[in-house]
């Protein structure tokens, strides 16, 4: 072991740990503190054993183990405990040292901290990491950004343990300054929400409206899983379908209730606050909000008079259908998600590159898929398109899929069946491509009601208008003052 | 005039003058002020002439015009300038005088502001006003909340101006304490941007599906004022499809990108953060986004291939359906709106009165209909009902709606017209009265990349269970760290 440990990791929770130990296996020698000494005792002594690593007893024992200049990785819970680890360690470090958050904190909080530590003289990197628990061990996509210096000092690690695909491609590379990286972790946590939610609609489609077995179920995903869908939810989504326990399938003793740890609501309120359509992403959300009320749903099914669902249709011609519509929703969901990132890389001038981010996406993480291939040649095609939809690629795509997704969709609403984020992406994509949508009457509405003014199509952009449509009212000034 | 005046106003832009003329209207004395004085001295030369309205040129002047407990009822933007007009106002006023903000401050800024002000033997009202400039100066509905102290003092002015409706019943009560009246205001906001975009909806299908002209749809809408979808909202709808200029239909000449002042938003990002599904007001809110980047529109709509819309069904029947779909579409929104409302109520301990809610937004504001004395009587029926969809009113007319509600939406789905939040509110509807939704799936892949653990349908609430699905994995513990 050397000297001096090439990076420390605070914070032996599962994340921290299986990062070490795959820093480990990379060769780097790594330094371990957790604020209960336990917890370091526990991993020296076992997993840890034999290994690249040292256990550190206190911050000041972790920092003087560091080689200079010292990166310190925290993976603590994020919130007050980052801001708490980093006021202790601050004293104890030089100029030019670096501090890596590693969990899933805020971007806003990101962009805060490194100009905090900036004024410091020390460097900052805020960067998301995915994969969850096999990814952190085996090799997860990790998306820093930050105080731009810091990244060639940290770039061998982080690129060293991070996936690989096509060959040797890390599933890593500097996404921007400030919180830019942690927001384009938030996007993939809210383009996670997306597509488990879409899965999990076909799913219900199938289980409740063509009334499939679970095998039979299991073994349509397993297919999909060849095609251009191939992806780790869709494999895992497989496996779980096939996992039996006393011979039964587990996946139905499972309560349907879902968690969350708030990532996907962030990427909600984000896209509210720049302004940028993010429906899917917004009813993936509140479709786990909506199964977390149990309770309430039972008592709703037995009052609330709804529609027998009942199928007369071609099985197999509606399963090719579900898989068009699942395509196609999902293209729509990555469309809007990069719009996202391309409002905030607007708003918070970071320059993103869509193309890098697909890639650090394609391996290691979650929504892994050969899918992001496409989004990447996109990119490559024209770093500057607006929307993914206006890809030749994605819009042939989706125009092939489109008479089998908008058949789900109405066959759903008239079923009776649940499935708000396939709905929800065929509305975008209907809108998305309509010259005149219906906004001139709210327009009218509003200065009707608030004398809030409107544009015309037969007048210039900016020029603004209003009209007394009652004839009544007082000669106070056209405003804009509420709604 | 009376020597001192019963309440002062401080802002004189159209909903401060408005308001104040309703005052002076109902025999109450008012003192007025500016920041920029030249809005005073226009103001008590023009429209407040002859009127008890007495004009005030500095803040120590308006202060001591105001008889004790003074009355200062801020109507100037929302933000920075409530919280500076108010420390300009502590050093003049007295223990028990009261501040009134009437703009649309953020609930939990009036929260706040109430306990700040409480410090200093101050009493503070948050007070949503609503109803536009027309509803200000002919009567508003007004939703108070704050200091409960207050609510004497100010009651028989608030009342006196507000809106009246079923006789002489005041469209303004006390909603609770500290923020809770510009919550209510905050959700009021959101449900206008549904019914508002519901209404646009239903245009657009018969605009672009049917084919009607602005004069045919004109006619619907004025039949429709006349059912249970009557409203201010329809009202207005049918009075701007008649409005002509030159012969032509003004708005067909408006431009189609809606405008927003945020209130909207704030109601979605709210949801997101209570975990209350609230997907038709989100929906509305992207919708007027999606509607803003016009230019993107118009590109997408000549590269992106679509469905060509032919509608060969029955005209008229499809009316029809399009109003059984507006009315179940409304039920739901109001539905997840008051949702919002009672999980708001329980986490911040307001104790809101629901059916009261109700009278208040019945008239003087802008989403007045006579729907909202059913939601009256629901919570008359019983005040703990979960959701309105629950009640037997309700249930009965969704029942009755549910059959055109569903046709349109797979009509709309079908024939690429996009309806984001009618569509939304058949999901929710559909996924409420859900016994088992597929969130089982879901857990089940949280379970298995991030050791999340689920609960099961064949145990206890609260105990979790943790699946080693893939036979791989480490011996770290199971836990809920990420997503």
């Amino acid at each position: 072991m050397k000297d001096k440990s090439d990076i420390g990791v605070i914070g032996l929770a599962v994340m921290g740990e299986n990062l070490i130990l795959n820093m480990a296996s990379k060769g780097f020698t790594v330094s371990a503190f957790n604020r209960s000494t336990e917890k370091v005792e526990r991993f020296v002594s076992s997993r840890a054993k034999d290994k690249t690593i040292k256990g550190c007893f206190s911050l000041e024992e972790f920092v003087n183990s560091l080689a200079s200049p010292r990166k310190v990785m925290l993976m603590v819970k994020a919130g007050q405990a980052v801001d708490a680890t980093i006021e202790q360690l601050i004293p104890l470090l030089d100029k030019g040292d670096i501090i890596i958050d590693g969990g899933n904190s805020q971007f806003e909080d990101s962009d805060r901290r490194t100009q905090y530590l900036s004024e410091k003289g020390l460097l900052y990197v805020g960067s998301g990491v995915s994969g969850g628990e096999e990814g952190a061990l085996l090799g997860p996509s990790i998306m820093p950004g930050g105080s731009p210096d810091a990244w060639p000092a940290i770039k061998p690690i982080f690129q060293g343990i991070s996936a690989k695909v096509n060959g040797d491609v890390p599933c890593c590379d500097w996404v921007g300054k400030g919180g830019a990286g942690h927001f384009v972790k938030m996007v993939h946590n809210g383009i996670e929400y997306g597509d488990m939610q879409l899965i999990c609609e076909a799913y219900l489609l199938m289980r409740d409206m063509l009334g499939m077995s679970t095998d039979e179920m299991q073994q349509v995903f397993a297919d999909w899983n060849q095609t251009e869908l191939g992806s780790y939810l869709i494999e895992i989504t497989a496996d779980i379908l096939a996992y039996k326990e006393d011979g039964q399938p587990l996946v139905e003793k499972i309560l349907d209730t879902a968690g969350q740890k708030g990532t996907g609501k962030w990427t909600g309120v984000t896209a509210l606050h720049l302004g940028t359509p993010l429906t899917l992403i917004g009813e993936a959300v509140f479709a786990r909000c909506l199964s977390a009320i149990k309770e309430e749903r039972v008592e709703a099914s037995s009052k609330i008079n709804g529609v027998t669902t009942v199928f007369n249709g071609d099985k197999a011609e509606f399963i090719a259908a579900l898989k068009d519509a699942l395509l196609a929703s999902k293209m729509v969901s990555y469309a809007q998600g990069f719009a996202l990132m391309k409002q905030a890389s607007e708003d918070y001038d970071w320059d993103l590159n869509y193309g890098a981010i697909a890639l650090m996406w394609r391996g290691g993480c979650i929504i892994r898929s050969v899918f992001l291939d496409d989004i990447k040649s996109a990119y490559d095609n024209n770093p500057e398109i607006k929307n993914l939809l206006m890809d030749d690629y994605f819009n042939k795509t989706v125009e092939a899929a489109q008479a089998g997704w908008r058949k789900v969709v109405a066959a759903a609403a008239l079923s009776g069946i649940s499935a708000p984020c396939l709905s929800s992406a065929l509305s975008y994509f209907d809108g998305y491509r309509t010259e005149n949508l219906p906004a001139n009457l709210l327009q009218a509405q509003r200065d009707y009601f608030g004398a809030h003014t409107y544009e015309r199509k037969d007048k210039a952009r900016g020029e603004f208008f209003h009209t007394n449509w009652t004839g009544r009212g007082g000669d106070t000034a056209s405003t804009t003052y509420d709604v």
